[in-house]
């Protein structure tokens, strides 16, 4: 396939590399990436990239990402694919598909869930739109991990935002109490407290979880307040436990109401 | 064993109770409850119920725990056991311990792990103190789950504050990513990230999140400003993802220091 990568900074190369290494027919466009990955023909317009490919990807910042689909993707071939791998956002996804669609192309965003360095071109992605299952295919080719998300544009976007409230939180939160019970001097206790956590029956958890903070939100912003309170006195942010507390005053009042 | 009750509230009545069933001698004071519990020979005063024990049990609230103690631990027998059951803190608790030992008594707060109307007096304890082997007998009696905590008074009250680092934040984390989730459509499908992040090795999952959020600090900081972006155009609170980004913003600092 000839594929087309606009942006070759640190995870274009790494993408662009790998493509060519898999037998694609590889160019690309940057205006300013110092080394050309091995194997990729070099153009000196995006355009010439778009009007070259049956597969154009993007990745360049996220704030590139709406401008140059309004620029480029009326030099897409009929039929062509415009792949956007950037981390724009779902509502800027949903737009770029539009103005695809509008220049003949078939899109899909492609949500990258991990650090490109590390795994490379096989790392876990999540693929929607209209061109997403030839997107998941030419991935795979790649060595990578993709679940392809029914809907439109942007929700395989709006999927990898949803999986980072929890994901995020949960490593953030887990950072916080080993501070917590390293600045106590019981970071040990803490740790196998929280191991207790991340194992066993997860659903049974969930819902202990979901049910819990309702029934008994109003104790548990109290005790927040002491839990930030003497996180203060052991010299330690107490930003998660803060957060929680304002949830489980938030859930206390909608209870109420 | 002769046990005095200083209030006769919700959890104070329901571990009076308990102490009269489980065979002992029990009295109690509490200026306004309405109800005596079954077996409990309610007294005029504090210092009346305080003479009579061998145990004092102070079940009122937090914010009395020192003043109590600073009018009514001198009523002490030589010996005789003052332990706190209120939410104080553990700054309260050394305090309160302090005041004890000098009346002659001895001490240990009791850090009660979840709502005591569920599961009553048999609910899971910490305990911490002078008198800490001894009350845990006492509640062990009662049907408790008890974990003696060495160290001076106020340390079981630290680890349950610590504990609840975790546990709460982790819990209102769910409850944000199910909100989230059901807002976009998708709740079932998040509801299968959390759990794959509450199953399996404990260990590695935390040494990952405390590694990553350290390593990804800054790309973790700018998702996170997007999630909240994200969060918002679904209509959702996004308290717990905005407070693990300025986590990692703070990680990131760290690192540049």
């Amino acid at each position: 396939m000839r594929v087309g990568f606009i942006g070759l900074g640190e995870a274009g190369h790494i993408y662009a590399e790998a493509t060519a290494a898999a037998g694609h027919d590889v160019t690309g466009f940057d205006p300013a990436a110092p080394t050309t990955p091995d194997g990729v023909r070099r153009l000196e317009t995006a355009a010439e990239v778009v009007a070259a490919s049956e597969l154009v990807v993007v990745l360049t910042g996220a704030s590139l990402s709406g401008r140059i689909a309004t620029a480029e993707a009326p030099h897409l071939s009929d039929g062509a694919i415009w792949a956007d791998f950037t981390t724009a956002s779902p509502e800027v996804m949903r737009e770029v598909g539009t103005v695809v669609e509008a220049a003949g192309g078939r899109f899909a965003d492609v949500a990258v869930l991990g650090p490109v360095p590390s795994k490379g071109a096989a790392t876990e992605t999540m693929v929607s739109g209209s061109a997403a299952s030839d997107v998941a295919s030419f991935l795979r080719s790649l060595g990578a991990d993709v679940e392809t998300v029914d809907g439109p544009a942007g929700e395989a976007t709006s999927r990898k935002l949803l999986r980072s409230v929890m994901m995020k939180s949960l490593a953030t939160t887990v950072v916080e109490a080993l501070e917590a019970g390293r600045a106590a001097g019981c970071e040990e206790w803490v740790h196998a407290q929280i191991a207790a956590q991340l194992s066993g029956d997860a659903d049974a958890k969930i819902e202990r979880y979901v049910a819990g903070s309702r029934k008994h939100a109003v104790r548990r912003a109290h005790e927040m307040d002491s839990v930030v309170e003497h996180l203060a006195t052991l010299g330690v942010e107490a930003e998660m436990s803060a957060a929680s507390g304002r949830v489980l005053r938030r859930l206390a009042g909608d209870d109420a109401a």
